[in-house]
C-alpha cells in the first residue's frame, strides 16, 4: 500500500515551525508494519496544495494532509481540495453545533468565522475532532487500475496542530488503515527503551549475542535520544513473532534493569507506578533543574497521589527555607557539592514526611564553572529511610539538554532503588 | 526564482529521524528573502529518488538535496542522480587523496568502499566537506522555457549529517543561490507573536484594517501554536518595506501589548529580560501546573538572578508548609479557589521577600472535576506591593496542553504587570 503525507503550511517552509508530523505520523504507520512512500510540505496557496495532491493521486492508495482546515484566511485546504475533486461544499448542522459548544463550554465568545469549518465536501466522512473546532474529513477517491485493495483508496485530511491531530490520527485514520491495507500478521516489531548506557555500547553488548536471529533476518535499529537509548527490534516473514521473542529476552538479559520500558513508555511514568505500587511517596528540592523533574513527574495522571511537593531552590536562601539546608553546610562545601545535594535531599523527605527525598544541585551554565567544578557539573542525592546515596557526574551541554539528562539521572536513580526494594517474588 | 529541497533517507520516512535540515535551511533561505516552494523526502531508493528529482526538475530553478552520498550500501543519491541526468561518474583523485588524508589524521584504517565518495558527474562543480569525508556537488541543469535567472538553474547535493551540511551550506550554496537570484530588495518579512488572543480573533481585528496593504500584494498568515499564535506579514516588489512598515504598525495598533516579541523571541525570555530591567524578583507556587512555569524561566539564561524559588504545592500540606495558606482557606474555599490561588502568591512572595508572587491552582484532570469546577479550571494570582489579581479561565485540554496554556496565562500575567510598571518615557 503506497501511502503518501502532505503537509501544508507556509511556516514549515520558512523554517518557522519544526514539521513533527512526519515523525510521529512515520513512527505511528511503522509500529504497523506501514511505511510513508513519501512526504511533501508545501505553502498555504491554492496551486501548491492542489499540485502536490494532483501528483500524489498519480501514485498513492492512501493520501493524508495535515493543515489549513482553521478559521483565517491562510486555511485553504479544505476548499483548494474539494475544488480540484469537483466537490461541492456543503454547511453541515452538528458541526456548527459542536462548534457553538466548544466556545460555550470555554465561555468565550465565537467569531462567526470560525463555522468555516463546518464546510463538508459531499461524499466525505467527518472525522471528530475531540480538542479543537475543525473536523477530519476522508474522501473516497477513484481506484487506481490493478488495485488491490480491499476498500476504496482514501484522501484524509487532518488540522495541523499536533494536540488535535495525533488523537485523531489514532482514533480515526489507524482504523481506517487498517480497512484498506493487508494482513499484518508476519510482521512484529518491539522497541525496547534504555537509560544509562550508550549506543555503542549497548550495540557491542547485545550483537554477538543476536547473531542467529540477524541470521534468519532480524532488523536492529537504534534512535539515541538525550539520556537514553531506544533498541528497535523487527522480523518479517513466518517466523516474525518466534524471531522476536528470541530476541527480545536475549537483549533483557544483557541490558536487565537498563530497560525501563517498552515502545511509548516513558521513565517519569515507571517512577510514578513503582511509588503507586508501593504506595510510597516523593519530595524533590531541585536547583540546577529548574523544577524540570517535577514538571515531568507531574505530567503523568495520578503523580498527585505520590510526589508530595517539590521545591525550584535556585537561591542559598531558598534552600535553607524550603529544604532546610544548614547555612552552615552551604559556607563549608558550596551550593553545588556533595553535600548540600545530601542536605537538600534529606531535608525536603523530613519537610513534608515523604518516603523519598530528591535533591539536585549543580552548574548549568553557559556561566557559573570553575576550573574544580566546571560547568556541567551535577550532584543529585537520594534520601531514604535507611540513608542517602549520591550520584555525580559531568553533564557537559547546552542549558536545555543539560536539564534534560539530568532528570533522567534523578528519575533512574530513584527507580533503580524503587527496582531494589520491591518484595521478591 | 523556484527552490526546491529534496531530503533522501528512509529513516525520515519511518521517523526514526526528525528533518531538522527542512527547518535550517528554511530559515537560512528566508533570511535571504528567499523561500523553500516544496519539500520533499524520499526513501533511499533508486526509483523514489529519481521520481522526486524528475519531479522537481519539471518545475525548480533550485533543486537541493541531502543526504545519501557516504559510503554504505544505502548511499544511492550521487549515482541515481547521475544515471537520471545521463552523466557519466568519474573518480576525482584530489577527492581520493583528501579521504586517505581524513583517515590518516584520525589514525583510523580506511575501508576501500569509501572511495566511492571520490566519484564526480561529468561537468559537476566538487563542494568541499569540512567536516567529513563525502563533498557536494553543483551540476547544471538545462535552462527552462522562458527563464529570466542570471546563470544555469542547479542541482545541489549535500551530505545528511548536519554538522557536515550546515557549514557547506553557507559556505557553498549561499553563494551559488546569490548568482542565480534577482535583488533581494524587494522583499521584507516580519513574525508578530502573540498571547491570549485566538487566531480568528486577531483575523476580525486587523485583516479589514490591513486592506489596503492586501491589496498592494501584503501576504497575512497565522500560525497557531499552544496558548499562542504567531501573525506572518511578508511583502515584496518595489515597495516591501514601506508596505510591511505600514501593516506592521497597523498590527501593533490593532494587538498591542498581545504581542510579545518577534521572530524567536520566547515568552519566558520576555519576562526575564523585564525582570532583569526593572530590578526586580519573583518566586512561584505551582500546583497544577507542577513545576513547568519555574521550568521554563529557569530554562533561559540569567533567570537565577531573578527567580528567587519555586514551590510545586500539589498537596495541602505542601500548600502551607511552602507558601503559608493558612489551612482555613482551604478548608472554606477548597484548594482550587480564587482565594487559596491569592493566598499562594501572596504567601511565597513573602517567604522569599520577592517583588512578584505567583500562585496558581487548577484541575489537570482527566479526573477531579465537579459541575461548578470542571476539569480545566484554573485559578492564577500574581501578587505585589499594590495587591494581588486573579486571572480565571477553564483550560479544558489534556493534560500537558493545560499545563501549557496555563503556564502561557502565568507568564502573560506578569509580563503584562511589568509593562504596566516601567516608567513612562
Amino acid at each position: 500500500m503506497n501511502i503518501e503525507l502532505i503537509n501544508t503550511g507556509t511556516e514549515l517552509l520558512l523554517g518557522s515551525t519544526l514539521n513533527t508530523h512526519q515523525q510521529w505520523i512515520g513512527q505511528q504507520l511503522a509500529a504497523l508494519g506501514l511505511e510513508l512512500a513519501r512526504q511533501v510540505a508545501v505553502p498555504d496557496t491554492a496551486d501548491a496544495i492542489q499540485d502536490a495532491v494532483r501528483d500524489a493521486m498519480g501514485r498513492a492508495d492512501f493520501i493524508l494532509t495535515t493543515g489549513g482546515l482553521g478559521p483565517t484566511s491562510d486555511d485553504v485546504t479544505r476548499e483548494k481540495i474539494a475544488e480540484l475533486l469537483g466537490l461541492r461544499l456543503c454547511r453541515e448542522a452538528r458541526i456548527e453545533a459542536g462548534i457553538q459548544r466548544f466556545f460555550e463550554e470555554r465561555r468565550r465568545s465565537m467569531p462567526a468565522q470560525v463555522l468555516i469549518q463546518a464546510q463538508v465536501p459531499e461524499g466525505a466522512q467527518v472525522l471528530e475532532n475531540a480538542h479543537g473546532t475543525a473536523p477530519g474529513l476522508a474522501i473516497p477517491l477513484p481506484p487506481k487500475p490493478g488495485s488491490t485493495l480491499k476498500a476504496p483508496r482514501l484522501l484524509v485530511m487532518l488540522p495541523g496542530p499536533p494536540r488535535e491531530l495525533r488523537p485523531m490520527f489514532t482514533q480515526h485514520v489507524l482504523p481506517l488503515l487498517r480497512q484498506l491495507a493487508p494482513s499484518q500478521d508476519q510482521y512484529a516489531r518491539r522497541i525496547l527503551r534504555t537509560t544509562g548506557v550508550g549506543e555503542s555500547v549497548i550495540a557491542e553488548k547485545i550483537e554477538p549475542a543476536l547473531r542467529d536471529g540477524l541470521q534468519a533476518g532480524l532488523e536492529i535499529g537504534y534512535c539515541a535520544h538525550t539520556g537514553a537509548v531506544d533498541v528497535r527490534l523487527i522480523a518479517r516473514g513466518p517466523q516474525a513473532h518466534a524471531i522476536l521473542a528470541q530476541a527480545e529476552t536475549t537483549v533483557r538479559e544483557f541490558m536487565g534493569e537498563a530497560i525501563y520500558g517498552e515502545n511509548d513508555d516513558r521513565l517519569e511514568a515507571q517512577v510514578v507506578q513503582l511509588l503507586t505500587a508501593a504506595r510510597q511517596t516523593v519530595a524533590l528540592a531541585e536547583s540546577c533543574t529548574g523544577g524540570f523533574i517535577t514538571h515531568r513527574l507531574t505530567n503523568i495522571p495520578g503523580a498527585s497521589a505520590v510526589v508530595l511537593a517539590g521545591a525550584v531552590t535556585y537561591s542559598n536562601t531558598s534552600k535553607t527555607i524550603f529544604a532546610h539546608v544548614d547555612p552552615a553546610i552551604l559556607q563549608s562545601f558550596g551550593a553545588v557539592s556533595p553535600e548540600t545535594a545530601t542536605a537538600m535531599a534529606e531535608g525536603i523527605r523530613r519537610a513534608l514526611q515523604a518516603d523519598y527525598g530528591i535533591g539536585v544541585t549543580g552548574i548549568a551554565g553557559p556561566s557559573g564553572g570553575t576550573e574544580q567544578k566546571p560547568v556541567g557539573t551535577v550532584y543529585i542525592a537520594l534520601a531514604q529511610a535507611d540513608g542517602t546515596k549520591v550520584h555525580s557526574s559531568i553533564n557537559r551541554y547546552e542549558r536545555e539538554s543539560f536539564k534534560a539528562i539530568t532528570s533522567q539521572q534523578a528519575l533512574d536513580l530513584i527507580r533503580r532503588a524503587l527496582l531494589a526494594s520491591r518484595p521478591r517474588p
